[in-house]
């Protein structure tokens, strides 16, 4: 199970790597003492963007699934570092509520659940699962094709505590993105560690939050290294409450569009690079489930065919037709598995890299369009951990690649703590 | 490269196995607890025996060499838990003091030093390399058949600081055991790290206090898994002052000998272990390379061959012919590799298991004789990490056998832990 990779690299992407690993005990300081003054998210998933020019962190999930397609062998790396991670929250924990998504349907978001249960019952935590939905009124026994089994208990509020029927956890943890909203039964836990906070979920953040966030990060990080910036960021803007079916909202999208276009035309002229650049509209609000449209030009969006329409009004999650977006750089990838263009996501649990894998769309299309909806998407688990860069060796060998994309995950990390210290309701703490 | 293990386990060990697994998340959660009451060593290794009735640890080293052992794919589990451990010594640690034997002409141990080093480099550290020879006045480079080189350079006091020349580190690590005296130069460091601290090197230590050590802590976590800790302890006496050469002094050592032989007749009896018990002569005071001597009743110390008491004498380093002995109840190991009797030894960073392998004689030997100085050790990694025990799978399965060597590894470290605290000769940070 070794990934293909594309390893005839060019130009920035190998000499940035080199750097990275040439400067190992001091990117590892760097971080050292950044995580003294920010604290990691509980876990996280970074997807990545290798383009051969530039590697960068394109989306950061706060309520990471597919722990279950982490290689077997890198799991004791994410007890590890779960186990330091509790005793930092709550020393003497003894039990942990887990809340999954309200949907158990797929089996391969259950495996998920199964595999994050096993990683914590390790570090010392007895885990049970609760349900946010309030139409869940019985414990309900979910079950595997293999015959593994999930019981989902309703939610018992009691003061300002949250549990189960007859269980009083010390630790609540959100696999659900709550995109939702926000549910009551979870406000104003006062003696209880919720995390991620509630702040973190879909209904209050913004993905131009964290990368703005990120790119903060990087230019600190950036400057450190001695590098431009540029090659670990996607550019971005945002565009709030873009109406789609309106021609002046269309234009003004359009404009923000090619206005991206013509600084990342910059850069690829700097770096010599000939691709044809393009941009990834996202909204701003939720995950990318309901998928991102690409474009090398504004102009397209005032064309859009029947398909692309349709797409845009699914992207809006057809709730409301004005709703806020982000432009990002599109970061081409030259990765592959087999002939299928592939994108690393690497995941952290608090500030430790624990594993990763190749995502990639089985049918086969070009880079632009991996983020359609319903592709049909398959894991390869990275075949090296992400921690040891084997200074010395050949540069552009794969342990060496995992090493960057570690790096640039744990960017993301710090970013998202910054961005969660940012979009606090509560400021007092960090006075 | 997996490793032969007999399965065929008969009694209480397969009980004891099960019931550990069993209770992991307890037994995690019981650790996290004592190690907020007690600060681990940086690093240690653990010999134990596994006799299929009981599983025990017989030796704790504090000065672990053979991390160069370790399987390739364990090492990102070493660097994670080293990043933690110096997090909680030195936040801001930029330089790394790393102190090796004096004698560096064992390739295999060079090849520890560098692996060691290697972790530790991958936590943010610069590392360089001192000698606590005072008769290295030059800066000496060494070099590995394979190209690799180190040079480790003289120590340099400045006030209470200790560095080289050009380098002043946050954090001295001793990969060196003191055998020959605490050096006065790293005597009364303030403001530095000394790690293990001077009092665990040999110079101070007694194998005595180690395993009384031990039978608390196991006596208190057996308690706590309602078994009896006979099953994971050898019974030990100690023996102060004995002249081998004199008669009475043989006599009283036959004597406790005998003592120690019948408590562990009882137990076998209790069991229906149809074994011949045996015990194991160690010095007190000093690390094993001069060997150990093996006897299954005290007589045979009045009727030693020449050979035999040639051994006595080596065990008594030559140096002086009155030495305090520890006898050890001799733990049989049915553990295999090929055809040899294998020894595991489990690694650790901090309180984490990073690793281990089986140390096996390649000379076929029975298991008493495992010890013998000069014979010829071989190491094969553990082919499964420590810390996942796979619950609910065949318990008599390889990664179960693990957990529980990962068990029983982390209650010798929490001895040694409790064993430094106790031998401090500054008592005032316990009060």
């Amino acid at each position: 199970m070794v990934p293909h990779l594309v390893t005839a690299l060019s130009g920035p992407l190998a000499t940035l790597e080199a750097r990275l690993i040439a400067l190992t005990p001091q990117i590892e300081r760097w971080f050292r003492l950044e995580w003294q003054e920010h604290t990691p998210p509980f876990y996280s998933s970074v997807a990545l963007r290798n383009a051969g020019f530039k590697l960068a962190a394109v989306d950061t999930n706060l309520f990471p699934s597919g722990f279950n397609h982490l290689d077997d062998a890198m799991l004791p790396l994410a007890v590890q570092a779960a186990t330091s991670a509790i005793e930092k929250y709550c020393p003497d924990a003894k039990n942990l509520l887990l809340i999954p998504e309200t949907n158990l349907s797929d089996p391969l978001y259950f495996a998920n659940v199964l595999r994050l249960a096993a990683i914590l019952r390790q570090t010392g935590l007895t885990v049970r699962f609760g349900s946010i939905d309030p139409e869940l009124k019985q414990p309900t026994t979910h079950l595997l094709p293999d015959g593994r089994q999930l019981i989902v208990e309703p939610l018992v509020r009691r003061g300002r505590r949250v549990g189960l029927t007859d269980f009083d956890p010390c630790t609540i943890l959100l696999n659900n993105d709550l995109s939702q909203g926000s549910p009551i039964i979870l406000k104003g836990l006062v003696e209880q560690v919720l995390l991620p906070p509630l702040h973190a979920g879909w209904a209050a953040r913004r993905k131009t939050a964290h990368f703005s966030a990120y790119s903060d990060v990087v230019k600190s990080f950036a400057k450190f290294v001695e590098i431009d910036p540029w090659l670990l960021t996607p550019y971005f803007a945002s565009v709030e409450q873009t109406d789609f079916q309106d021609s002046q909202g269309q234009s003004l999208l359009a404009q923000r569009v090619d206005t991206l276009l013509q600084k990342i035309r910059t850069k690829y002229k700097k770096y010599g690079i000939s691709n044809v650049p393009f941009v990834v509209l996202k909204t701003d609000t939720e995950s990318d489930a309901s998928g991102t449209i690409s474009v090398k030009e504004g102009a397209e969006l005032m064309q859009l065919n029947e398909e692309k329409r349709r797409q845009l009004i699914t992207l809006a999650s057809g709730s409301n037709s004005a709703i806020p977006v982000m432009i990002q750089e599109g970061v081409p990838t030259i990765e592959t598995v087999d002939t299928h263009v592939a994108e690393p996501v690497v995941y952290l649990v608090d500030k430790f890299v624990v594993g990763g894998f190749y995502r990639f769309n089985a049918q086969p299309q070009n880079e632009q369009d991996m983020q359609l909806p319903g592709a049909d998407f398959r894991q390869l688990p990275f075949a090296k951990p992400c921690n040891m860069p084997d200074c010395g060796e050949d540069t552009t060998a794969a342990p060496n690649r995992f090493y960057a994309y570690g790096v640039v995950a744990r960017l993301a990390a710090l970013a998202a703590s910054l961005e969660l210290e940012r979009t606090d309701p509560d400021q007092s703490q960090y006075g």
